[in-house]
């Protein structure tokens, strides 16, 4: 899977515009620390992986400029509030700070950048890794099928949510370019519509997918339609329970219900020991607007938008899935019940 | 409630656009079966009983013209294919079929206009007895509660459903005129998000709500912020499996896993003592365009549509929650256990 969103230059990050998807494929170059924070912020880039290395690199690119203490701490701030559910933001800039603080201004600038490729580096092959577990466990559950595997996911945890390959989507790439005999389930995953960019870039790595209504889950497991339901993580407590897209937690219901494996993917920087389940684990509420206001194109093919709704809303981004729903964790370290998930950490 | 979504004039019937709600409110007259035909097919009338009325009219108005045997086969012909779910419909054809078959042609035309008076005047009627149990149900789950009751809904089962007062609607009407504090989580209903019709009319009633993605009803309930949860159907099954709009089956599942009770409310028009099980009820699949093409109102106000997508997609629009999930069906002759629903019909 060749799709890079987030390529280091000199100095400053090109990033593929996920706002703009899937209809216009554009880059923007960030080249300061404000940039990067609000392109997290207004989820120009997302996904839990590549919001991590995104703050990795505007801790870097704002060392480029100033070095002192004060500077970075600010950096850390500004990137640390903007946005609260997904981990690997924090960990990431924890990561950066362990590095840096102990450095005189006059080596962090060099250090800071060595380690944010070190995170995007890292964040690629632990996907590849956790891939490779994922892919041999699609074929285990692909045995004996005379049709294609059908899995579901939701929202995108594919390449574009990290520095490459993905996490849900890791180990279907792999499967695919192996030859299995694969489908794809591809939920809308309102408000935000992310399974719009899991769709186009199943397209681009030429996966057979299909999107649906995220409400359309519940009776195509009914029909026997979904084998395995894979996704990935935002954030995943000690006990396993794991906070991921708002509607991840409907389709486990449904999974267990309909004796469908029900599988996380996530690399380990996602893991948090320090939430010990999933109600420490904060909930991020968005805007309104994200249910209001749809985008697309106009029939002229320009990027276009209409509102749909002028009322009292409630927009909680995230839920929690309770470990015991889970069938596993895919991690780069392997297969790890959910129950015991720490000791990926070890 | 005053809402009156259907109106009958002299051979022919008013109706509410519904697909032009929540920004404008219009009005259509159909004056020829086709358009009633039509009218169904594309939405512009929708919600099960609504839909059996306006078959009913779409019969009545077709004898207006011409009250042969063939006209009155056509009629039932075509109207009986519009729409391939919701069961009230065909109760409906069938209802105008046994009255209108033994008569000579030159008593139709009035026989059929007074038959389908009735079946408009008996759903109003129907809804409002059926809102009565209800309303009783939430004042008895609202006891002993220091804050508003919080029931949540999916798609539309309100007045615009019915031909007044609505199904699921009609106990929170009820219960809001009665005084109990109430606050009503609407559910938007992917694709074709019905849900913003549901807090159109829950507005113009002044009942509290509060629209959320579909994907959140899992976490509110988790949560604790629900109390009951009540849907409409669009047919429920000898054994009490109810087919509704889709996602309706992953709410009643978040529902049993929290404890919350689940609740169905229909006129027994909806029991369809032919189909066994929900394994019999036919799931209507309609257009990819639902998914893929949001309509709402532009910058200056006009209606505006965007297209989201271009790819491959499946829209069935209804599933089917097993008689086991619902705490109790609602009728106009009082509440029933889903299991024993066929009693409704004695």
């Amino acid at each position: 899977m060749e799709l890079a969103p987030l390529i280091p230059l000199d100095g400053a990050i090109a990033v593929i515009d996920q706002t703009r998807l899937p209809f216009a494929r554009t880059t923007r170059t960030l080249a300061n620390l404000e940039a990067c924070a609000l392109a997290i912020e207004t989820m120009v880039v997302r996904g839990a992986p590549l919001i991590g290395a995104t703050a990795a690199f505007g801790v870097a690119i704002a060392m480029r400029h100033d070095t002192s203490n004060d500077a970075l701490e600010a950096a850390l701030t500004r990137l640390g509030r903007t946005r609260p559910t997904a981990v690997n933001l924090h960990w990431a800039l924890a990561r950066m700070a362990t590095k840096l603080r102990p450095l005189t201004p006059d080596l962090r600038s060099a250090a800071a950048w060595r380690e944010a490729l070190a995170v995007h580096a890292e964040d690629i092959a632990a996907n590849r890794a956790l891939g490779e577990y994922g892919r041999s466990l699609l074929a285990r559950h692909a045995e004996g099928l005379d049709r294609p595997l059908r899995v579901m996911t939701h929202c995108n945890a594919g390449a574009l949510a990290t520095c490459g390959w993905g996490t849900a989507l890791a180990p279907i790439y792999l499967a695919h370019q192996a030859g299995l005999s694969i489908e794809v389930w591809v939920s809308e995953t309102r408000p935000r519509n992310q399974g719009l960019l899991t769709a186009w870039e199943l397209s681009e790595g030429g996966v057979p997918h299909t999107l649906i209504a995220d409400n359309a889950a519940g009776l195509l497991m009914r029909q026997g339609l979904v084998d395995v339901v894979i996704t990935g993580a935002d954030r995943i407590a000690a006990n396993g329970d794991t906070a991921n897209k708002v509607g991840t937690y409907l389709k486990a219901l449904a999974a267990r219900e309909h004796g469908v494996p029900f599988y996380i993917a996530a690399p380990t920087s996602t893991i948090d020991a320090a939430s010990p389940d999933g109600d420490a684990i904060p909930i991020e509420s968005r805007s309104d607007d994200e249910i209001c206001v749809l985008h697309g194109i106009d029939g002229a093919g320009e990027a276009a938008q209409v509102r749909m709704f002028n009322g009292p809303c409630a927009n909680p981004a995230f839920d929690v899935t309770p470990a015991a729903l889970i069938a596993g964790i895919l991690t780069e370290r392997g297969r790890f019940d959910a129950a015991r998930i720490t000791e990926a950490l070890a």
